[in-house]
Formats: C-alpha cells, structure tokens, sequence
C-alpha cells in the first residue's frame, strides 16, 4: 500500500515520461501550461486508492488514472472560455493567454488525448468497461455544465435540480475515478458500483461543504476571498436554502441584496450573512452534507475487502470533508 | 452488396434509431440541428464499403460509420467558431444560432457521443485497433486545424506543409473511415493499411481539386461563388504554387491583389485568374492531384479482394475526383 504522496510521487513520474508532442507547438504548449498550474491530482490519486482496495501492483493503473487527470483538464479549459475566467489558481486562463481558438482546439486534443491513454490503459477484460464508465461519467460532466450555465439566466432554481447539477459537473467524476480504479483491478462488479457510489455522494458533499466554506470559511485558511459568492450574487445552497426555508421578508431582503453590486463588499457580505444565520442555513446545509457523507461511507463499508485496504481512501475523504477552508 | 442510396439509407434509419437524449435540450438541440444540415453522409458510407469489400453483414458495421459522421459533425461545429463562419450549407452555424458556449459544450458532447457508438461498435477482436486508429486520426485532424490557424498568419507556407496541412486536417479521416470498415470486417492488416492509405491520398487529391475548382469551376455546377477564395485572399494551392514558379513580377501582382479588398470582384478575380493562366498553375495543380490520385488506386488495387467487391468503391472515388464542381 501506497501513502497519499508516494501515489502522487508516481503520478507526476508518468506525466513526465508521458510528454504531449512537440508540433504543432501552438495545439499541445495550452496543454502542458494547463497541465502545470498546480492542480491537486485528486481524480487521478483516487483512481489508484480505489486499484489498491483490490491489488498492490498499482503502477498497472497509472495510464486510466492519467485518462482522467486529461479529461479533468480539458473540461477546465473549455469551462473556462464559457466562464470568460481570466484566471485559474492565479495564472491566465489558456484562452485569456493565447485566444478562445487555442483554447478550444487544445482542449479538444485533451480530450482525445484522455482517450488514448484510457485505450492504452485497456486489458481484454477491461477495455469496454473502463470506456463505458469514462463515456457516461463524460457525458455526464457535460451536462451538468450545461445545467449550471442553465441556472445562471433562471430565477427558479429548485434545490434538488441544484444538487443534481453538482453531482453530474462533478461528484460522478469523482465517483468515476474509483469505478475505473476498481475496474482496472479486475475487482467484482458490485464492488466497483459501491465504490462509484460512495465516490459519486462523498463529491456531492464536498461541493455543499464547498458553497458553506466560501461563506463561513476562516479566511485565515481558505485560499480564495470569504465572500466571494455573495459578491458575485451566486446561486449557491445557501441561497436556494434560504429562499426555500426563510420568511418572505428575508427572501425579498436576499433578491434584493443580489440585485446590487459590490460597491461596499464588507457591509453586503455581511448583510447576507445575517440572513443566512437568522434562518439556520449554515445549520441546515451542513446537515445536508452529513447526509451524503454519512451515505457515502455506508457504501464504503460495503465494498468487500479488508480494512486495511480501505484504509487510505477513507482517511483522504474524511480529511477532504472535514476542512475548513 | 449494397448500392451507395441503399448504403445511405441505412445510415439515415441508423441515425433515426439512435437518437440524442432529449435533456438538456439546450445541449443536445444544437446536435440534432447540426445533423440534419444535409452533410452528405461521405465518410460512414466510405466505412460501409470499406466494410464491404471484406464481408456481406454491413450492418455490423452501422455503430463504427455512425461515430465517424458524429466525429465529423463534432469537428465542424467547433471549426465554424474558430473560423467565425455565419453559415454552413446556406444555415446558421451552432455559434450563430445560439452562442458559443453552446457551441463548444454540444461539439464536446457529440465527440464523447461518437467514442460512445465506437465502443458499442467494438467486438472483443476489433475494439482495441479500432480504437487507436480512431484516437490516431482525431488527434491529426486538430493537427491540421491548428497548421490551417497558423498559415492564415504567416506569409511564407510552403507547398509540402500544405499538402501535409490538408492530408492532417481532412484526408486521414477519409482513409481513417476506410481502415475502420476493414478492421469492423477483420480484414488482414496489410488490406486495412492499403485501404487507409487509398482514402488518404484519395483525400489530397480531393481537396487539391477543390482549390482548383473554386477558381476554375463551372459556374453553372459550383454551388459557391467562382472565384470566392480569390476574394478572401485564401492561400490556396494556387497561390503557394504561383509564388513557387512564377517570375518574380507575377509573384509581386499576386501578393499585391491580395493585399487589396474586394471593391470590384470580377475584375479581381480576373486578373488574379489570368496570373495563374500565364503561369500554367492550372495545369501544375491538375498534374499533382493526378500524381496523388494515381497512387491512390495503386493502394487500391493491393488490396486482397476480388475486384466486384472493390467495384462501388472505385466507381465512388472516381466520381468524386472527376467532377467538375
């Protein structure tokens, strides 16, 4: 069994002996920027934690767990363009760098670029299962995209559609990313679809946890500025929760504050805050977060191997789901 | 065997079996309309034949024809955003009709959609070189695309890195869906390789004839404007070939009309026209498509079949490298 940065450790050695070409420079320069902005390697490390719940020569997964770090990638930058993003942990977005052109057409080799290794990574026996899960898991990510740019233009958005949306853009990657771990090791059936389940409700606690740390993070630790969803007058739980839950003078008083700008950031977030507390949404949205987690490590518990196996990928979840920022 | 009518209407009633979810309609409408813009169908029925030179059951081979035209489609909506194109067969484009972001995520959505049917298409013994023939091919395609971005900004292509741009950009996938039909039909390697490479050089000499006939094509059979890349300045073959040959004075009027704009269109495409004339670029081009063309059928030939089963293969390509629009 691997620690969390030895995984890491082998991760980085096959992305660095598996260099995208050299030409057309101006296609694949995008992809390496993209590739080395410092992203965590989560979905590809939760590929191989999910391997060694079955088997210890891991290395044997490390060409489906790069597929999904490439897919991962390629939907970041095309999100990105959508998003017009100027940045990404700090540095130019590939299409604010180059040009949307460049940023389509890089994302789009990306792509393909994912399914080679997916198609390198393919044994008899697991080649038309691992493409399966990846294509739906895929398919899926892209609806959830445009569900969430859906929500942007309407005014009625419903809180089971909203955890919907989070679970296809991105909790059914994560919960993908064990699948194909488990498929690789030739693990039973049952076992790989608890995996994918507990991965797929553990993701959608996560972005709830995600939308309450924006808000009640400690500004100390969280990277980005507390606030920030309010300040952008995002639609996050919190607010569906609060519209859902609150009196009629503390929704009015919500939609009203989100029709403002940011022209005195401190007094509006605060402002929001006091209506979220004076409702319980911080109360009710951890509650619902408890209640995917808590289902969640249920399916873990169900997956048929020894503890000690399971033991990694459980520690590194508990940990995602108990940060404070 | 089948005829080229009878091969396009089982694409047309595969493609009304298999048709996209219905939600979110906002991703998948895009796809839909984009299909039904009247394409020709030209590369799943190249596949189909591909198919039938080996076997009689091509209906096996629908899933993979049907993925490669998906494929296509997915290659044309995100070109019209990068080349700004209002139009595509005398209809708005995706991006027009609705925006870009729909236009990237339904093009993203449709190339995941043609690695879905290709799995399904996939036998235990076909799944895994289909597969990397397939993945080979897209990944040439963005190659080419991005060579075609990069020449509309440089001044000094030269005729090889063209050829090799168009060979990239449309050609491969043309052998690419003959290859595919062999492998569906598990035709020994070296019939696969000769017929990728039919298509291939068959592919060139179609796309050199193009340049051709937009300058020198029967008005009265040409669909577009005679003389439409004249007046975008496009660097065809005809161009890169004139500034190869032609004495340093009729190099000059050439760059020096393509520098100017279209104010008078027939006296443009006139002079430009009679450039090439005095220069024999028309004959120079026709020669190196024939020199293409002619090792096309080479491929052809190697192929290990009898010679009524290549038959409506041969007719095909002759009739598209013959005609006069």
């Amino acid at each position: 069994m691997h620690t969390l940065p030895s995984l890491l450790e082998l991760i980085q050695g096959y992305a660095e002996s598996h260099p995208f070409p050299q030409t057309p420079s101006e296609l694949y320069e995008p992809c390496d920027y993209m590739l080395t902005l410092g992203g965590k390697r989560l979905r590809p490390a939760l590929l191989l934690m999910g391997y060694e719940v079955f088997r210890d020569d891991v290395e044997q997964a490390l060409t489906a767990a790069w597929a999904v770090e490439l897919f991962h990638n390629f939907t970041l930058m095309h999100d990105d363009i959508m998003d017009a993003a100027p940045l990404r942990r700090g540095q130019p977005t590939v299409h604010t760098r180059w040009n949307t052109t460049t940023a389509i057409l890089s994302g789009d080799v990306m792509l393909i670029r994912a399914y080679q290794s997916l198609t390198a990574a393919g044994r008899p026996n697991t080649v038309l299962p691992l493409l399966e899960t990846f294509n739906r898991v895929a398919t899926e990510v892209c609806e959830g995209q445009q569900m969430d740019v859906n929500f942007e233009t309407r005014s009625n958005v419903g809180i089971p559609e909203y955890i919907r949306m989070i679970e296809l853009k991105t909790a059914v990657l994560v919960g993908g990313a064990l699948k194909m771990g488990a498929i690789c090791a030739e693990a039973p059936d049952a076992d790989a679809e608890h995996l994918y389940h507990f991965g797929r409700l553990a993701g959608i606690a996560f972005q709830i946890q995600d939308d309450l740390l924006d808000t009640y993070g400690d500004p100390e630790k969280f990277g980005k500025q507390v606030g920030g969803d309010i300040l952008q007058n995002k639609k996050t739980l919190l607010v569906l929760k609060t519209l859902e839950t609150a009196s009629d003078a503390d929704s009015k008083a919500l939609q009203a504050w989100m029709q403002t700008g940011s022209e005195n950031p401190e007094q509006k977030i605060e402002a929001v805050r006091a209506i979220f507390d004076r409702n319980n949404i911080p109360e009710l949205i951890a509650f619902e977060k408890k209640k995917y987690q808590e289902e969640a490590f249920l399916h873990l518990e169900a997956v048929q191997a020894k503890q000690t196996r399971k033991e990694l990928l459980k520690k590194m979840i508990e940990n995602l789901l108990e940060r404070e920022s």
